[in-house]
């Protein structure tokens, strides 16, 4: 039976849809918890400068996420300026991201995908070796401006992505909650067959519209092993209205390790971190397995 | 493409979780809605006696719901008496329930498996040509007090239930909402090769612990083209602590359609129909398709 890894995106994904100043120490403290719960490959932070208030301490945070022995603490970069801060920080993996809609690129970016794909030709020229990479494709589903995203407009774009560097694993993402699980295993197995020499797949999913572990499961059902999730459910997309939370960590642990499909993460001590996660001030927070097994207990 | 079937249950697993009795003028509004929608196929009522205050009402559900055109207006009957009250009183489609496990069956009926299947016999031998008949099979998955179902369990149990009458549609229940969606489709994989002579398979299925969709899609993928929901996922069930509601139809609609997988549901007039529902006192409801779709339109 394969395994699955969950990417842990509750610092990054979440705490970025967090008003309020998280401070650098409460984060540092989540992260250790989630660490704490077993996962081994957390999002950390993001190095994007002004743009992203919440995550202003990024270089502290990495610090604190790289001393922790055999964490894969991965980080978002939006252009190769911010790619040099993050290496200069110590970032031994990092995320590059764009979007398959070009609306919701401009929107997010204030670049055509185009003049990203470029970006994104530069960060892969300038990594030394050693460094771990991901391409993050936005909206690969759906988008919040145009609607559905057809298959082929992704594919295309993989074309130019993958020929440009062949040694990143990628994501696709489902930005908006609105894809639905046919719609999910179609497009990786469409593009597992046009890319093998890919080294890995991942889906990067939202809950918003309950869709979070029947797409999970139909991503890894395809053949996707690396999976997003966020604890407690946190999350969200400023730039994306109605797009509420990541699918919850616990979420998709429940339903793994129910499968007997490996997460490595102690769904007790992630309650935990989860608990910490809730209690951060303007959290939206979301998920089902905890409730449950709250009432359970009861 | 495969269509889907959704059995709409919010008017039985859904009214009998609401406490306050439920006007029967209200009751009968809400089955019309459903069908207004584009459902046509309803659990309408249970006859079941005292056992269930909130439907005592069941001889004029029926009989409302009789009156609507293409309606397959199904009801829920536990024993040989109550079957002869639902024909008396105009049924054409009767549904039986014993549970896979013991302890359980126990607790919801009063009887032991063995008795329950005596039941099954006698309904089986009494129904004239003509009336349709179901057998849901509680806990197929999971139980509240003993836990996980082994698959041979179920087996070796429709050995003797299908033996005894081959021409009812099964549906496999998951009472609690802790299946996982591996665990749904290996179990209809393994009945529907097992039994190749059973004209139907269902699935019925709680979203208590977020798996309602995921569930669905798994068992939709697996062959089954009957699936319960529940519309606002209103529902529950008292002898099943900790399952809230059944998956709410919303979220299949929403499901299915991305899949262009034709459920012949309206989704704007399932909402209308779901707003009625989320104002009835003490209903507990669930989904995210409604709330995400407000939001979206804000």
């Amino acid at each position: 039976m394969r395994g699955v890894t969950i990417v842990e995106v509750a610092p990054r994904d979440g705490f970025q849809s967090v008003g309020p100043f998280i401070p650098t120490d409460e984060k540092i403290r989540i992260v250790r918890a989630l660490y704490a719960a077993g996962l081994r490959r957390i999002e950390v932070t993001s190095f994007v400068g002004n743009a992203v208030p919440q995550l202003a301490d990024a270089v502290e945070v990495l610090a604190a996420a790289l001393a922790l022995p055999g964490l894969d603490a991965q980080v978002l970069v939006p252009t190769q300026k911010h790619t040099e801060r993050a290496l200069a920080a110590g970032a031994r993996h990092v995320a590059f991201f764009l979007s398959a809609s070009e609306r919701h690129n401009l929107n997010n970016v204030r670049r055509t995908p185009a003049e990203s794909v470029r970006d994104y030709a530069k960060i892969a020229a300038m990594l030394p070796a050693g460094i771990k990479f991901r391409l993050n494709i936005a909206t690969s589903f759906d988008c919040p401006f145009v609607g559905k995203i057809a298959p082929q407009l992704v594919l295309d774009l993989l074309d130019e992505l993958v020929a440009l560097e062949p040694n990143a694993e990628i994501a696709l993402c489902d930005t908006t909650g609105r894809a639905t699980p046919g719609h999910v295993a179609a497009l990786f197995t469409a593009a597992m067959a046009r890319f093998p020499q890919v080294p890995g797949w991942a889906f990067h999913g939202h809950d918003t519209y309950g869709m979070g572990a029947a797409n999970a499961f139909a991503a890894w059902t395809a053949g996707v092993e690396v999976i997003d999730a966020s604890a407690a459910g946190l999350g969200g997309c400023p730039f994306a209205p109605g797009a509420t939370g990541n699918v919850a960590t616990e979420d998709l642990v429940w339903m793994f390790e129910g499968m007997n499909v490996a997460t490595g993460v102690d769904l007790p001590l992630l309650l935990e971190a989860g608990r910490e996660i809730m209690q951060l001030p303007g959290a939206q927070t979301g998920g089902r397995v905890r409730e449950a097994l709250r009432v359970a207990k009861i």
